[in-house]
């Protein structure tokens, strides 16, 4: 992907205006729509994109029903049949009591294989209704309307669905593609500081691993994107499922390693979050962290020097974002990195990167190594 | 299909010899082995089949676990890490809290994408095992070695899982295609007469959807299938394994219509077992049954003569096979028949026949006919 078009000028999406990508999937392809301040032309659009609608199940976040489930509610109930599930916030809610639950309640609302799942909120909404969705009847359709910045750019594209384990996250899932994507940016303005900020972590690891142009562009755009200016956050948007699109596209189910590549900081990241307790740090700045470890780890190793380290950790803190985490504690992280996904036969594996614009998945049972990596973030 | 090959003279298949055909599915397609007598070999085949096996997940019903498991997990040990859970008889064990256990023990003995599950049982462990094995990590491997006359013809080919919800059975699950299929008729000699008969009626069930010459054949040998004789037996279930593989070639995922031939009897059959509670009668007698309710309806619609019913009735009571329920209650199961997910849009769909060895799906909303169809049946 080397892109620039990003990088022109004037602003490409005043109030209203939309812009478009499709994930290139064959039959299971479909649109994403990034739109600004147009919640109210939802329910058209996604009549449009699926014609035959008469029941919806509108799966949606608590803490965003008021604001943005009710009106779909109303929307989508004009024409047909319309049910609303919500879900309590917070990662509690990726439980298979939760799972239960909704796949009780499809049934209860006579769901069959024609309805389709509307899952409204962030990552937890998305992946669980997403689950649901794969598997109910074997199968029906799913649209994503991402809420926050971390689910637009990433869980909300790309088909990963699924639920956590009392003994780890995302263990359990499925790939299950939606039929549509829509991010409005509105409903950015209802999600506070610290969200919005961990989803940056996500919107920099795209930069790092694939588009040194759009680096730079962040770097020269980091206070409109921390002042949540409308414009300059939909073109990071529009981009960043761009690259994800094209990823997923090469590599739909993880197979081939190219897709793995999105998991940047993610092998540390995610055992931060489970060392930390879940909810200490919000996903995006254990990525963030992550990330911070992972380019020491690849400095130790050669792979980049210090100007990579420098810039990314300068980027993450003028987002708000943490690189360093005093607690971190290597006996503790590493036992639940060797249960991450990408272990293969024992041996782990790590995303790093030779240069801003390119990472690789590299193979590495140095625990020296990663150990100091961990201590250097301290 | 019209295959009159299983017609032809002599054992096909003596002690230790096989038979083998391939679902074609472009790159999920996989092999069926047929065998007589030679459990011994299957650890070798499994292994041929999946050069790479070094992790293997036997999930076993705890009544065959003895005589058939044991040889496998020490088998599987001598070259690899083997592990053994076993699922207690019978249907509740397709439930959410046997997935979750299954999910939790997965995890525990340190499954990764590289370890194969291998279901053990009927098809209540097929199918369970399937969909943990369709969603642990977004899915792993999956062999199935089905130990039941009805898995063995039905639930182990065509890559149909999943669990039931207390409203419903099969409500949930995933289309996960297996790895390999291997089927020994010796494992038939540990199941309860019982079970083996409702095995009989999905054999039957081929004949009427698909294959008259098959269903003469079975005519002139109901009474070796009933006495259990090896050829006779293995000779059936590859001729059922092959019309379901063609089937299943042509609509994997129940899109086009075609694969829901399969389901003749069952929208009744699944209503008879829901509304009798579950464990009153074995599914194969449930679809015997409903089955009868089929051929009824569609006689009443003018579709078939009353040679089919006879046909159809004679040989299922030579298979010992009930075509009657003198407590069948159409208020009860009509409501039941309304959420099978052959249902669109709240009109119900049966598969119902036009000669013996041809059935089409037909939408029926004449509450009296399908009233007149069960009552015929008490």
């Amino acid at each position: 992907m080397n892109d620039t078009d990003h990088l022109t000028g004037e602003n490409r999406l005043p109030q209203g205006r939309t812009d478009e990508l499709r994930v290139e999937l064959g039959g299971r392809g479909y649109p994403i729509i990034v739109q600004c301040d147009a919640w109210d032309s939802v329910v058209n659009r996604v009549r449009q994109s699926l014609p035959d609608l008469t029941h919806t199940l509108v799966v949606c976040d608590e803490a965003v029903r008021q604001r943005w489930g009710n009106p779909l509610v109303e929307g989508f109930g004009e024409t047909g049949r319309c049910d609303l599930f919500t879900v309590p916030s917070g990662e509690p809610s990726k439980s298979l009591e939760s799972l239960g639950r909704l796949w009780d309640w499809m049934l209860a609302s006579g769901a069959d294989r024609r309805s389709v799942v509307i899952a409204v909120g962030g990552g937890v909404v998305g992946d669980l209704a997403g689950f649901a969705a794969a598997t109910y009847a074997r199968g029906i359709r799913l649209v994503q309307l991402p809420t926050t910045l971390l689910s637009m750019v990433d869980s909300s594209v790309g088909g990963k669905t699924g639920i956590n384990l009392a003994g780890g996250k995302n263990l359990v899932g499925a790939f299950w593609q939606p039929s549509l994507v829509v991010i409005d940016t509105a409903t950015l303005r209802t999600l506070d500081d610290r969200g919005y900020r961990g989803g940056l972590a996500e919107v920099i690891k795209y930069g790092l691993i694939e588009d040194a142009d759009f680096f730079d562009w962040l770097e020269a755009n980091a206070d409109h994107l921390l002042a949540r200016r409308d414009d300059v956050v939909a073109r990071a948007i529009m981009t960043c499922c761009r690259i994800k699109a094209a990823v997923v596209a090469d590599d739909e189910r993880e197979t081939s390693g190219r897709r793995a590549i999105l998991n940047y900081g993610h092998t540390f990241g995610h055992a931060i979050e489970a060392t930390a307790g879940y909810g200490v740090f919000t996903h995006g700045e254990a990525v963030a962290i992550g990330m911070a470890m992972a380019a020491r780890l690849a400095r130790s190793l050669g792979r980049i020097g210090d100007e990579f380290v420098a810039r990314q950790d300068v980027l993450l803190t003028a987002c708000g974002l943490p690189t360093r985490w005093p607690e971190a504690d290597p006996q503790a992280m590493v036992p639940v990195m060797k249960k991450d996904k990408k272990v293969a036969h024992a041996l782990l594996r790590f995303v790093l990167p030779t240069r801003i614009g390119h990472v690789e998945l590299v193979a590495c049972d140095s625990l020296p190594e990663i150990e100091a990596a961990i201590l250097a973030c301290r």
